[in-house]
């Protein structure tokens, strides 16, 4: 059941779950403000359903990491360089998601004059759910991108080292009675926590998803972890990897080598966790009236989108999708029902309020 | 041997290619103007080693449709919209390499002056390989990027029915003393040439690259044929399927709906040949300066380029490559001692002649 709740998954409402994301991370010496703009984003997260980057990585990915020196709560972003259709930011190492929130509105102000802009944004950190800062473009009728490079996971194509993340590509396009289409896509095959849950599972991987530390191909999730995690389309080039490392790269020129900042080999890998990310982003917003008039656009797109989802399943299939529309539907439920969360995220919540003396999230189930 | 000469084929000089590129669409009723930039774009094709989207496709997708009328020879693209940002062409079904070099070349202009600018062209037809249009943004030190929507042959994630394109992706980006990096890919796994060739050589297909008529995963080529060309990631979601298809629905939402023409299920699938396609393209040129200087940028480019190729290659292989860097080594190879050609290539190229009246080019090798 797409939308049910999962074994052992506890429901929690949409405004307890984020005042305490956001109490969390202002009791780190976040602004109001700041913390405010974290909760957003991740919170967003756990209702369209992307569990991996929502408030599970409240605690090890932003409170711990304020609370050790490695992310600078007062940091304040700042614009290096600007045009009527460019941004560029530094966000001198502070939180990854207020820098984000703010340059894709930037973005989009300055897109309602000149039509298009785009932004980008060095000494960053982790950004969560690339596809928020994409979708913020959408009630202004224009296409929202957003990229962000990451830790080092996944080596080039007939390469063994990894010298490249798992560097998602967001663009988000407004639809008129359909939703919207979101793409938001990592350009590996999978991302780390597949391997984590195989792991925890004892299930093989399946080949095309991961390399051992020797750069032969795997399906041991253990082999994986310390190997790499294979770009999109897997091993070699019989089933197109070159394109998932290329688009990889190209999100890492853009991200890194483009916003002035860190990339390729010096990111941090894996196991450099403990040391400043330097994580760098790359949004854009284009208003659909540069090229034809938004309603007529947005027809169309309905029409497209529902022939996708009216065309023929293939055998054992149910339902044709399109990019965005289980998210869509996942927040929806969620907002009506609660948000599901795994035993291990409460966990880490209760830790999380713990370690900050806050009272912890209470959830609707008993 | 990558650079070599495959038993049967011919070399012969870019010269004498070219100019019977050229004077066969000129022959077609088509302006000097427009057949050299249709030579161009083909020549340069087969420079690269595409030899898919070089003179191989001269006679059956652009001789054949000028002279069947599915294709206007006269055709004069028009600039339907335009903003300091934007243009929107036109082609009223011309030959789709006049108007994407000029609505290329326009929009490198523009973004000269506006720092960014991207056009939409509908009504076209197919412009050969995409990543032509992209590098022309190089020399002025620009992001370039190319994407087309083509025939139906591919189906959505789950489902069976065709509803898009192998629909490409090419963005080329200056480096400094290393060459370009250029993706150029189809957002299938594979193209439709791989499935005719593993079905010439009685070769089984990979599983991933097609599904058959049914919506089945199949290694059978002539099954394939009937059936359709998987996504980037293969079939189901396991591999990421639905992030090629996530991809190739981009593509023709930004060259078909956005450019306000033919999209999705109206596109012609394959055995629909036989009437006008209605292809659009959308391109974009982007100043490097917008964000840093230029020079700094291509330094740091180089460094990242560098440090792919010098990565340990994976057990086997021998070299790790960047995207691009095959194609300019073998334009190097080929500018120096000439383009192999296929023996049915050739063929064709003396059936244009004759069909045409005019002298076949003449090779290199005995």
């Amino acid at each position: 059941m797409v939308h049910g709740v999962s074994a052992g998954y506890r429901r929690i409402a949409y405004d307890p779950l984020h005042a305490f994301a956001r109490a969390a991370i202002e009791a780190c010496g976040v602004s109001a403000a700041d913390a405010q703009l974290v909760a957003d984003v991740l919170v967003a997260s756990d209702m369209r359903g992307i569990e991996s980057h929502g408030v599970a990585r409240l605690e090890r990915f932003y409170v711990d990491r304020l609370r050790e020196g490695l992310i600078d709560p007062k940091a304040v972003a700042t614009v290096e360089r600007e045009t009527a259709t460019s941004l560029a930011y530094d966000a001198h190492n502070g939180l990854g998601h207020p820098v984000s929130v703010r340059a894709m509105a930037h973005a989009i102000e300055k897109a309602k004059t000149s039509g298009v802009c785009f932004a980008t944004v060095k000494n960053s950190n982790h950004y969560g759910m690339a596809g928020y800062y994409a979708t913020m473009a959408l009630e202004d009728g224009m296409i929202g991108i957003s990229l962000t490079n990451t830790l080092r996971y996944s080596p080039p194509t007939y390469g063994r080292e990894v010298m490249l993340g798992t560097n998602p590509i967001a663009v988000a396009v407004p639809a008129g009675e359909e939703d919207a289409f979101v793409l938001d896509m990592a350009t590996t095959t999978v991302a780390l926590g597949k391997l984590e849950i195989a792991g925890r599972k004892s299930q093989k991987l399946k080949m095309g998803w991961a390399i051992d530390s020797e750069g032969n191909p795997t399906d041991d999730p253990a082999k994986g972890m310390l190997g790499g995690l294979l770009p999109l389309g897997g091993y070699g080039v019989d089933n197109g990897g070159h394109k998932g490392y290329g688009l990889g790269a190209l999100v890492d020129i853009l991200c890194g080598v483009l916003a002035g900042g860190t990339f390729g080999r010096q990111h941090p890998a894996l196991g450099e966790f403990l040391r400043p990310n330097d994580t760098g982003h790359f949004f854009g917003a284009m208003r659909i009236e540069l090229f034809r008039d938004l309603e007529a656009f947005k027809r169309d797109l309905d029409r497209e989108l529902r022939t996708f989802n009216q065309s023929a399943p293939a055998p054992g299939q149910s339902r044709v999708y399109v990019a965005g529309e289980i998210e869509w539907e996942k927040a929806r439920a969620h907002a009506a029902g609660g948000i599901p969360l795994d035993p291990v995220i409460w966990e880490s919540l209760r830790r999380t309020a713990a370690k900050l003396n806050l009272p912890p999230p209470v959830g609707i189930d008993p």
